[in-house]
């Protein structure tokens, strides 16, 4: 089915998930994970940080007014949104993964990498916490991992011939 | 900072939602909002639906092993997740949208448009439940629509000059 002139220029910009911590969670999506923070804004009471892979390698080219304007343009961004005072709030519950009820609904976020062996004794190594091993389960071409706030994170081959 | 080698491969591939009624919410998806289904993987108790816009106009020239790979390599995918049962079970309590409590966590999933004032209408006229319309509250350059299962889809214009 090709594209209707009206909706020929939509893309699926961003997924946008709240966090405790935008330290630990920074860390976690671009150290850890390899995306790059594109822009954030902050506003009086959260602050909004957009992350991208660099798929294209033209990252590091752009001044921060074109990392602003990548960050609406592409598909692939995440947005976390921090709600000041929530990360060193003794009484915050903490967010809930989607994955459960109640609250049930939302998913995951999948990563797609080339070699799914190499990338999860990585994220291993780096002690992140797996809710699915790859060896785990019936599924042996996947894992989910939590990320800092307990969100599941897929890990896919991008590869053909997963399953 | 540039990518390091460990991760250079990796890709933001898809998100997970779940949905009450696949067909309900592929009608929404693809009718209204211009995404494609590239592919749905049936198992026993719940089928998988992958979805993405044909950003680059070639979804048409693939066929439909090739849709299946793209669904698990590019960037931008959005997977439905229907549990086989919920469009007719009268005691579904439906998901959570993740934007109150319990169940607070997930945000949003954004579709980047080159005209919000026209793609807006559009989604007016064609009866789509706004959250948040154009003209209301103190943002007047996005807007967030739901989907049929309650989730919020922002919409956000691509174009630069935002805000």
């Amino acid at each position: 089915m090709p594209r209707s002139a009206e909706t020929a220029s939509f893309k699926f910009n961003h997924t946008m998930l709240r966090v405790k911590d935008p330290k630990v969670s920074l860390d976690f999506y671009t150290r850890i994970i390899g995306m790059n923070l594109l822009t954030e804004k902050k506003f009086s009471d959260f602050t909004l940080y957009f992350l991208a892979f660099d798929v294209d390698n033209k990252f590091d080219s752009l001044n921060d007014e074109e990392k602003a304007n990548e960050a609406r343009s592409r598909e692939g961004v995440l947005e976390l949104t921090h709600n000041h005072g929530t990360e060193s709030d003794p009484n915050f519950q903490g967010y809930a993964s989607g994955n459960s009820d109640p609250g049930k609904g939302f998913g995951h976020i999948a990563i797609a990498v080339d070699n799914i062996q190499k990338a999860c004794a990585r994220f291993e190594q780096l002690g992140v916490p797996f809710k699915k091993k790859l060896t785990e389960g019936k599924m042996k071409n996947i894992a989910f991992m939590l990320d800092p706030d307990g969100y599941w994170v897929e890990v896919v081959p991008s590869t053909f011939g997963r399953d």
